[in-house]
């Protein structure tokens, strides 16, 4: 593991590393904020997963979560949202290829070498994290933005008993029904949609639900609102009776400025989680 | 208009009135509290409409509205839930006649001479209200438990500009499908279903929604959840980008255990709405 950058940051550390990832074929670089808490001691973490051409650095800079972290005394884990570099495929559109890699393992041609964030976010970066890092694995949330809130709401039903809550700014909520969502599982598992269903968080929450509170926030102004779908999972969340809050927040769009707003209040919730 | 009883209740007054109803013709009773603003001032004040078998009482004595609304300075108003009384019709039910009036004109017999709870609560009460007390007509919200949610969200999304904000417990959410409302809506409105549609939350916010924040809150263990549908009401909030909460609560019931736990917060809620 390589160190690209660390800062002090409201009392903490905000790191940037970099690995060799076995997953996904090639070096992978992710964020990750430390409280002052963990120069002593493991500290809880939130997972946060970015949106469609995002980086690991875009919620890093843009969605002022250390402050709320520091005062919380958790930590902030960004990973990136694909694979990346020289001889890796890609697509011209934004929304396939790097920076679009869904959270799902790739199956098709020419997807399936290299885009396997499902196993990346799940498996390979958790090793890293907790190998590597004061960091508590008894003590995991999870969150995300767009394609993010997909990834987070996805894992955390898949995972039961991994994280203590899930949050999601303006998530891809039923994208089985969606062309954020069939156009890239076409590309990426193939054309046989029952493969789809397990990275639907709609259709999870119908059959599955998750084990501890649910908190999803959406712009009533957001202008992909017809792609995000957010009342198949609102109605979902109902339908099953999930332990959750669903808001749809009037004026706000799909910005991070909508997502910096709400952070405060999806730190607050995945604290009181991790420290109940 | 005669008064009742008037105590001293969180340095405000919690008074009981009655008067001569036209809109029921009967007496009727209601409840008001009155922070100690009141005495210097007209205050705003939030409607607090009741559930199936309740009187003015119940919610006036179990609901704990009163600690919350002194600390926002707004009064709380309790109304009936019914006409009452000898000579008025009845049934041996629970969910039909008095105490179930469901906020409704009746047009069908025996029903109709009576149970115009709709004209009641809309009209004759607010002028009982602001001709008599310092209650400011300008600032008003309106909540309500079960058939009292049911209430709130019609009446609120038939008055455009009237209330400020909205809010329910546990609203019976979509009774043109359920059982607590088909019953109700034919006894009192006979047959023709297009004569419900002005009386079903969930029909009205599919097609003229709220213009201002919504909040409902429903226990996640509510023994009545296969008549409320909440999910109908999560749906179409969700689809109308309703600017508002919904919140589904872990291991709560129906009860005024349930509506106490989130007094707080609804008064909370409104008071922002009221004052801003």
């Amino acid at each position: 593991m390589k160190t690209i950058s660390e800062n002090r940051c409201f009392g903490g550390v905000q790191g940037v590393y970099s690995h060799d990832s076995s997953a996904c074929g090639c070096d992978m670089t992710f964020g990750l904020f430390l409280p002052e808490e963990a120069e002593t001691g493991p500290v809880p973490v939130i997972w946060y997963l970015s949106g469609l051409t995002c980086t690991h650095e875009n919620a890093m800079v843009k969605a002022g979560a250390q402050k709320w972290a520091a005062e919380q005394g958790v930590a902030l884990v960004f990973p990136d949202t694909s694979p990346r570099g020289e001889g890796i495929a890609n697509d011209e559109a934004y929304d396939l290829g790097q920076g679009a890699g869904f959270y799902v393992n790739a199956t098709q041609s020419p997807w399936a070498p290299h885009f396997r964030m499902w196993d990346y976010i799940t498996d390979e970066l958790p090793r890293v994290l907790f190998n590597g890092f004061e960091v508590d694995e008894d003590r995991q949330a999870i969150t995300g933005h767009s394609m993010g809130g997909h990834g987070a709401l996805t894992i955390a039903m898949s995972f039961p008993g991994r994280f203590r809550s899930v949050s999601a700014f303006a998530p891809i909520a039923h994208p089985t029904a969606s062309e954020w969502g069939r156009k890239q599982f076409t590309a990426y598992l193939g054309a046989d949609e029952s493969k789809w269903a397990a990275h639907d968080s709609t259709l999870l929450m119908r059959t599955r639900g998750f084990d501890g509170p649910v908190l999803v926030d959406q712009g009533a102004k957001d202008q992909f609102l017809h792609l995000l779908m957010p009342e198949a999972l609102a109605e979902a969340m109902a339908a099953r009776r999930q332990n959750g809050t669903f808001r749809m927040n009037k004026g706000y769009d799909h910005s991070y400025f909508f997502v910096s707003t709400f952070m405060e209040d999806h730190i607050g919730f995945h604290a009181e989680a991790l420290y109940g």
